[in-house]
């Protein structure tokens, strides 16, 4: 028998037209699963509206009748937040049409992109006007505004210009009843009323579906500083970090913890011509970019004198700093061919936690010693963003364990660390967010009070529950205690 | 007859011990008028808690009986949000007592203080640790932590550091069921829901009572260069500002337009010894710092050589560098000087509006006209923090203008203004928030859809309105529209 035509498609082909309303799964095959392939999904189908008016009607007719909707930028997540269930109930809204740069003002040091421009494309558009647009992030080729608008997307400057977060000056969102909230002002100053925007940052896309956004622009660095300085400890890391800032104030733009383990696995498993730095089997060794924006000064000299004090003062064992571009480029290269090398070495089990930057050495002792009582010769690859508090905390398995075993051992690890984060007042996603992957854990940690404000304002604003319902808060909203 | 006891009181005194409850009109007079007395008023109480732990049973109690409660920091706002109304319903919940400084922590950059903490003391905590906390307002004596977080206080150095929203890591809040929530963390990156602190900052103590806050902390500087130069126009001052920034980057620590009017009620009026930096009737002057914070870097060449190519271009017309401490302070004197010399120079009208930064120039010119056409004679006091786009746009009455005629014209004059500043998209209260005093403008220029969620976030965190009521959002707030 005869599939019957799906009324809802005809009506949101009116919409878009016909040919950006697809339901055929070889065309949905990548609008409908993550890269890692941990989702798999199936969707009633995926519309791709070419303006805000055609993604207000397309959220109206969706919602009229009931369907939940799946906004989704460049799928580059890793959390399941933008992809549909396997129901095929679920209608993905693809912004990958919405592509336009709406205006540069280095004047005023913003702009105005569409969601569905690329962090790539965002950043050109900014140097272009001779500015910076400081986010930057391993996906940014395919990673869109409204996806790091949406998720408060980090990488690898926050330490100097912040997150998505703070470099959004507005949005504009269409919400689940189709109406447009405009709030893209460029202003630097505006208190009238709660600042809505800070919702919609980071929402996952569960309050209302970003279709814009105005960021900062900041001035261009004309030199960067990059060191490699193997350390005494994760101790005399944070400690570098706040000598280097006292020293040179907020130009140290990034500033990366690199433990052995991690650096062994590069080494043993990168591309011809990696090298190890230093001579020598440091346990530690820190990454840092110091930036200028003034063609007429030079923080070379006071990145020498911190570094010579600190080698003194035994902090730091042995540094270098990078003598070219190309050396700066090569020392970087090995901070991020961590994550490739740790999957070519095999299995692991990976942790995005932050916790205060001066609580890193801590976090570290117990989380290791913890893990070796609980899988002894686990091997732990520690590296990150320590000028952030967040630490890329995985672990590869012990040589010579089966996997079947190392797998199973995968939630006792996984608890292990994020027990260990929360007792330190830590998140346990600092950068990834929780969509679909990290909920349990979101659920289990976070305070019961905050879960329940944060229902209470899906509720408030998502009523129907159309926007990505079961990402972030569990479909099933806890019933709110009434206040009095 | 005698009044009967009122239950209430003697409940609070259980809580918070008899001498911190006061009914007394001779003790609750600076608690319940703000300090220009635009808002008399009368309170059943004032109580001053010393814990987070007394506040939340203080609340608990007051909203049991559904008894207002009006949250008080320093008392400093200028708006009416902060005192209670005449009925004597309204019981003040004063911060005052609570005034520790839990922690500072110069490794994480990063301090924790309890509400009641004067933004002075907090400054001085930060020096202590050797840390720069930047948040700088001509009340720093009095407004207090709690305060400003509940405001988002802007201040004099926001163009690099930014509001105090910027600065917030996290807070401590009571809830109108007595509920404390604790966000209270030090993270720099935390993607694990929405972030609720966003709610409270700014939230003028409508949603919860902020009993105590994390804030980012910064280096110090070690030099700043202060210059004035006067500027062809406000269109040269904006460009100004972008050429400083291209040429030292964030370094610009504040950007402040002074207009000839400004300047010479200040000449006007001033103390003995206060005369014009520079030779020669300028329309227009800027006084800006840029600070370095490398005892081995010096920003002076870089800022020479900006001065001096727009010297060449005519975008600068004459400029003064501060030769020495004194002569900085002198210079800035002139601009803090200026709204004191504005109150002696007769009545005056003031607004507090804030534009994209590249729009000022727009601004200062459809404003300027629109008000000499409706007020001719009228004369403009145009100063403040440009770099922000935030002027402090006030006018002073007509030479010979009878006082009385030029009150009734004041509705007219913030109509005019108002209304241009919502054409441009700017905001009606850059700084100082909404509270009684700008309700009915906000009403009237923000988008509807915007109060609508407003309303439906009170209602979802406070839903029988306890906090603040009719401050901010009108007591009886309009019903949400069904989503769907």
């Amino acid at each position: 028998m005869p599939k019957l035509p799906d009324p809802l498609i005809a009506e949101l082909a009116a919409v878009v037209g016909a040919a950006h309303v697809q339901t055929d799964d070889a065309f949905t095959a990548c609008y409908v699963s993550d890269w890692r392939r941990n989702f798999p999904g199936a969707a009633r189908a995926v519309v791709r509206p070419g303006s805000t008016a055609e993604v207000s009607r397309v959220v109206a007719a969706c919602a009229a009748r009931g369907v939940p909707v799946v906004p989704q930028g460049g799928n580059t997540g890793l959390v399941g937040g933008s992809t549909p269930d396997a129901s095929r109930r679920e209608v993905v809204l693809s912004l990958d049409r919405m592509t336009a740069v709406r205006r540069v003002d280095p004047l005023d040091n913003s702009m105005t992109l569409e969601a569905g421009c690329t962090v790539l494309a965002a950043q050109e558009a900014a140097a272009e006007a001779g500015r910076l647009f400081p986010l930057s992030l391993a996906s940014e080729g395919s990673a869109t505004v409204g996806g790091v608008v949406s998720t408060n997307a980090g990488g690898e400057q926050v330490l100097c210009y912040g997150n998505t977060r703070d470099l959004t000056l507005g949005v504009e969102v269409v919400l689940a009843d189709g109406r447009v909230l405009d709030a893209l002002g460029a202003l630097r100053k505006d208190n009238t009323g709660y600042d809505l925007k800070q919702l919609f940052i980071g929402g996952e896309g569960t309050l209302g579906i970003v279709t814009a956004a105005t960021f900062k622009l900041y001035a261009q660095p004309r030199k960067v500083v990059t060191a490699w300085a193997a350390v005494r400890d994760p101790q005399a890391a944070v400690e570098l970090l706040a000598r280097l800032g006292g020293a040179v104030g907020e130009r140290v733009t990034a500033f990366e913890l690199i433990g052995r383990q991690a650096l062994a696995q590069v080494l043993a498993h990168g591309t011809p011509g990696m090298r190890d730095p230093l001579a020598g089997d440091y346990a530690w060794a820190v990454l840092f970019d110091v930036s200028e924006a003034s063609a007429l000064m030079d923080p070379s000299p006071a990145v020498e004198d911190v570094l010579a004090s600190a080698m003194e003062q035994g902090l730091v064992l042995d540094a270098v700093l990078a003598a070219s571009g190309q050396h700066a480029h090569d020392l970087w290269a090995l901070r991020e061919h961590v994550p490739e090398a740790q999957r070519l070495d095999g299995p692991s089990i990976k942790h995005d936690i932050s916790v205060a930057v001066s609580r890193i050495p801590e976090f570290i002792t117990e989380a290791g010693a913890a893990l070796e009582a609980l899988v002894p010769g686990l091997r732990v690859v520690c590296f990150g963003h320590v000028g952030d508090g967040n630490l890329h905390y995985n672990q590869s398995k012990p040589v010579g364990m089966p996997d079947a075993e190392f797998r199973a051992r995968e939630e006792a690890i996984h608890d292990t660390v994020h027990a260990i984060t929360a007792r330190m007042q830590g998140s346990i996603s600092a950068e990834h967010g929780i969509g679909r992957l990290k909920q349990a854990a979101f659920l289990h940690y976070k305070q019961p009070l905050a879960l329940e404000l944060m229902a209470r304002i899906k509720q408030a604003i998502d009523p129907a529950n159309t926007f990505n319902p079961g990402r972030l808060l569990p479909h099933t909203l806890p019933a709110p205690r009434p206040s009095l």
